[in-house]
């Protein structure tokens, strides 16, 4: 099998990887290149005012809650004082009271009460806090050292338009092979084959190419016609995108600019954190929230997601046959996840259609190989106004 | 950050702990230790004649059966012959009869009956069993090596009432942090808030004092009015204690003694092995048990109090707004379980709400250490008849 | 306790066993032991023509499809390409396309289509595939290295009648404490007491004798009447046997001869996959399925057999109460993997009762330890058709 063997070299273009690319632990090279950015935590429609709940990023556990005023705040998920979850609290303005013995903490992680304690002790304990900040429906936390990247971390896609947040979606897989799923359009014409909400990109396949830019990487996809599709992949896990409407939304909406973070809750699950810029004005502002609400509808009265792609996996339900209001995130999910928990790299035979997933991966490497040794590593920009999606088709 | 290094220092009032005060695995310091004393493993009530049932205490697993005689006897879960499950068997007057070759053992672990084998083999095959004693609606064996320590190991509550068994609870939590939330009356002012049924304890937080004894450790609660609570912690599990009534008893039978065991399943479980002494008599003592068949009607209709506990943990259910008929219990579970499966004790800033606490783990540490070592150990007393709590409020 | 001693040395008859026996995980001896055989993976309605879906055998994923021509073919799980589960794509042919990005492989293994690639790139990727035939309703695969051996592996039982396949259990143990089970026909006294099934075969203690053969093990069963039964233990993991109707028949089919194939799924789990001879004809024919159309009516209305089995282990259900449409797997079930999930050899008291067991040990342990010495092993011949199983009693 000489020819497997030379198959396989194509997978080893990059530096030989001494380091884990699909780790964002904290304390590993890509717990500290993640923890460079921004991270999307969650939407802004998670947390009312005066409320609290836990969140898991990255392998971390912490608690995020809205004050009374209306600010968002990302804290440590325990309480110094004897490990209670801080989310069982009270939020009291815009700080949080424990529920095991008082102790309450501001944003700032200050301790400002300790009801049973003599006064000076407050001053010796503090709650770690998070820099927390709200882009476009999403909520965004910076859990690095050192001075916080300039927010927002991208723009609003420019033009009149309507900003729809989607629903958020826990998916059972390490979030890198999503992010990379996002630079392989090929997939579409398979994948997406059932249901048909995609056929217009897969008319015919494109030729990938892609190049490292100051912000992440710009990926192109060269149609026959000569038309080429341009997709922004953010560093270091959002993709900005033009998408077909989802086939619940029967087109209406036409084609949004979508911005998807694939956001680690650990190594083995991610969320799906999606934003739209819906380009709809006057009275199809209406039409389009009416649809959205039908399809919210189905929605609520179709089978979960995760219930329908573990009845794929398990062999019950056939691929092909499912329908679904969430069709096209169910088969997402079920070959995305369904190349394993974390995605054995090492068995790939890599092809011309995963030419931009290479080039991540070398840039990937590359920094996390700086991190282990302590060098100098690249100065990520703020992606500019002007660089925008091309649909290309 | 100075202050926090000085803040953690009282963490390490106790000596050095070089040993694990919170596991009680068989072969452990700590699981030499709790196998000195009779351990509360269920309920009377759990296992009729004739019947038997597995479970699984510090680790282990045994089968628990009542001989037509009356008596509850607890033996290994398995038969030594190929490892069947005794429970799966038939209790044939006092002995058991394994379901899978008829092998039979009588209560002091001989084997009367093997019906397929020659006659001599019998007598070389024994199953073991372990000292089953009942006391106040408890099962108590003992797993220790040895003597078995007096019986009952506590005295009944004085005066004329009634004994209420509660039902049994599997909490998914080690036990100590269990049995150190009964140290810790500062917590009924926060945890127990919503709701009420604590308030009466809550009007001011008491000053807690705590001193060792012969049989465990006397806790004390000093109020602004110079009134003073009494609590008893018999060594090495149990809590004897003056409690208002559950919410769902709307008052009646006033305030009990409950005494509460905290048995640990393993590691990462335990279960609350409750039973009161309500002082009720005469007339009352008919209200009592219809309103506790009311409770029971309203504890059927409820969600079970671990899905609860689980929603309020994954931010669901918001903690002050939920409602249920055992509601002090869904919010000690949400809290002392929520700590963690096992508490992280070196990441805590201990406080004056905790001096019961300290003086715990230092005995705790101080015995487990003298085993590790095989040094002497304290010879625990049996806790005396005089001794009883004070509702101190 | 001389006693004790001395009767565990009867369980070290068999030479010193260092081979794991019960582990059957690619690479190990017991591994390599049983891929020298076909492997029943499962029945043959499993799976229609054009569809696909996942089987886990030994430890191993794999996708099990049979194509338009009908032919069943077991092959990888995972796509070479980036690994997404086979089972999700498209049936073409006897060949079959992947989900992700169309990659088509045939029967063979060989890569025969690659949409997005350019041309010579296929010829440098397979899939690993596997032999695949079907016999009595059931499928088999071979997983072994070099020629596969002689199929069928067994012959049919001889004489008129009607080859029913039984419904596929998957049972959450070790397979070989369940072919163990097999060789131990005295359990069927005790385990299957209640219900009263095998009342026939337990008016006496039959006495167990075994012996090796060119196929497996001959295994006896000798009655009080002089009769004896005659059981056949295929190696590496087939029972042959005639058993009494299951209790749902009501007799009907009389006693049928059954093959009882053990397939690990991994070292924790097991199929049971069984087909079987009912000697029936003409009118009677059709009343065996009229009552066999009964029974599976009420098993689909019966709650599910581990359902039960768990009720049974935890306590909530008694074992001598159960009632069930498949009480004998219930109970066999509730028995064998009550065993614990992988038996624990090392602490039985082996017995009379077991001497086919202490047969089939010492030939797995020292056929095991020849494969990891590297030495020549025993070569197995195909059952002959003349050698069939005895009621005997």
């Amino acid at each position: 099998m000489d020819s497997t063997a030379s198959a396989r070299t194509m997978t080893h273009q990059a530096p030989r990887a001494d380091v884990d690319i699909a780790t964002t632990r904290e304390g590993t090279p890509g717990g500290t290149f993640m923890r460079q950015f921004w991270t999307a935590v969650g939407v802004s429609t998670d947390v009312e005012r005066g409320r609290a709940k836990p969140i898991r990023i990255m392998g971390n556990d912490y608690t995020l809650y809205r004050g009374h005023s209306g600010h968002a705040q990302v804290i440590d998920s325990r309480c110094p004082h004897r490990g209670a979850p801080m989310h069982l609290g009270w939020v009291e303005e815009d700080a949080i009271r424990c529920v095991y013995h008082g102790w309450t903490f501001d944003c700032d992680g200050a301790c400002v009460d300790q009801p049973a304690e003599e006064a000076s002790y407050k001053d010796k304990v503090r709650i770690g806090t998070y820099p927390t900040r709200e882009h476009l429906g999403i909520i965004f936390c910076f859990f690095g050292t050192g001075a916080e990247p300039a927010f927002p971390p991208f723009p609003e896609p420019p033009g009149e338009g309507v900003i729809d947040v989607w629903p958020v979606y826990e998916v059972p897989c390490n979030y890198l092979q999503c992010f990379e799923n996002t630079m392989d359009e090929v997939h579409v014409a398979f994948t997406h084959a059932p249901g048909g909400s995609h056929a217009k990109l897969s008319q015919d396949l494109p030729i990938i190419t892609a190049e490292e830019t100051d912000w992440g990487l710009m990926r192109y996809g060269r149609r026959k016609s000569g038309n080429v599709r341009h997709t922004l992949h953010y560093a270091p896990n959002i993709v900005r995108v033009i998408v077909p409407p989802l086939s619940g939304m029967n087109g209406v909406g036409g084609w949004p600019e979508i911005i998807f973070s694939f956001t680690p809750v650990d190594d083995e699950r991610c969320l799906w954190i999606i934003t739209s810029k819906v380009y709809v004005s006057g009275d199809d502002v209406a039409k389009f929230h009416a649809q959205l609400a039908e399809l919210n509808r189905l929605r609520a009265d179709a089978p979960p997601v995760l219930d329908v792609v573990r009845d794929i996996w398990s062999g019950k339900l056939a691929y092909a046959d499912v329908t679904h209001p969430d069709l096209a995130v169910v088969q997402d999910i079920a070959v995305q996840a369904g190349q394993g928990v974390i995605e054995d790299r090492a068995s790939e035979f890599l092809g011309r259609s995963d030419a931009a997933i290479v080039v991540w991966r070398r840039i990937l490497r590359r920094e996390l190989q700086l991190i282990a040794q302590g060098e100098p590593r690249k100065v990520w920009s703020t992606p500019p106004d002007h660089i925008t999606p091309a649909l290309g088709i």
